[in-house]
């Protein structure tokens, strides 16, 4: 992929607003970089200062913490076209709790709190913009709190697998069960037990 | 409480940007209407389309969902100063599939969301307000993620009274529990476990 290419993907999602004029453009690349992750490698560590926004311009991140036990709980993924962040820490300007690291070999482009407040101040689309996907976002966390609210593990995969279709076959068990709460050997279970209802469904 | 004091704590809130100019200040105010709803009086019912932000001026609102079972799990509270509404109808102008109502007697000034629109278009500090509250929310569900996937109800409780110690006192058990995942008599027999451990931590 060139960089022309990513910056397209990159451009396009701000016209879910409107079409980004010529100034606004050069502006918010010349504060936007790119940087690649290996899968595993983190982008944000726990007892660092989150500082940056990032954006997926293809590869899978995720948002997580570790308990006292030193179980790690999957809070949310970004994929493609999606944003990213600790945003707890960038307004308080504290230590992350939480970390995110790639979930596959990922390449993003991240842009600096300070720089994006200068662009909010500068263009309104960009105030716009991120609030417009803050509100999905918070639409997306309220429906994962009712997915994980479900009592049964299988009735938390049903919901999952309905909602993210396209996360089922990309992320590993091990990931999935981290998000939902459950441990991978009883999400291998249930996996056969719906896989079995829909074929049956099918029949 | 008049309506001038009304206003004042609703424009106030309005602060944490910047003091607005008259022209902002009136053209909030003439979209902006009170109402009044008594404890358990529905504000927003599954199956309408949600079309209003609620700021509760005094009292308590309490977003939820009810499952197949008819069981209700409280997704959130909003007291004093906090928005609420529900977001994903009124992107979607589709039918709610939450409930709002009011645990206590509460006040509140409500905005059409084609109105707030007309606002983030004329001035940019809507915008900008908006997107720093959903960002604030956002932050807060993550809290209440984290809170709900500790493996003991203890635990979720003890984070959160740590969390939102002012909804403690204020909450009935029902509610508590319906947020925590618990049922009351559980949530009851946890509240004395923790007024116990917190009285011998002071011995």
């Amino acid at each position: 992929m060139t960089k022309q290419e990513d910056n397209e993907i990159y451009l396009k999602t701000f016209e879910i607003i409107r079409p980004l004029k010529t100034e606004e453009r050069e502006s918010l690349l010349s504060y936007s970089q790119i940087r690649r992750y290996k899968r595993r490698q983190f982008v944000v560590e726990r007892g660092n200062i989150c500082r940056y926004y990032y954006f997926v311009i293809k590869g899978c991140l995720r948002l997580y913490y570790v308990d006292d036990k030193g179980n790690e709980h999957n809070l949310l993924f970004a994929i493609e076209g999606q944003w990213i962040s600790d945003l707890e820490s960038i307004h308080s300007k504290e230590d992350s709790k939480l970390f995110i690291d790639a979930v596959e070999d990922t390449e993003v482009v991240y842009i600096e709190h300070t720089q994006l407040c200068e662009l909010w101040n500068k263009y309104q689309i960009f105030d716009r913009y991120f609030r417009v996907i803050t509100e999905d976002g918070y639409v997306e966390l309220l429906k994962r709190i009712t997915i994980n609210n479900s009592s049964s593990g299988y009735e938390r995969y049903r919901l999952f697998s309905n909602v993210y279709p396209h996360l089922v076959g990309r992320l590993s068990g091990i990931q999935i069960a981290s998000y939902l709460g459950i441990t991978p050997e009883f999400l291998s279970k249930i996996k056969s037990q719906h896989q079995k209802e829909k074929k049956e469904a099918l029949k």
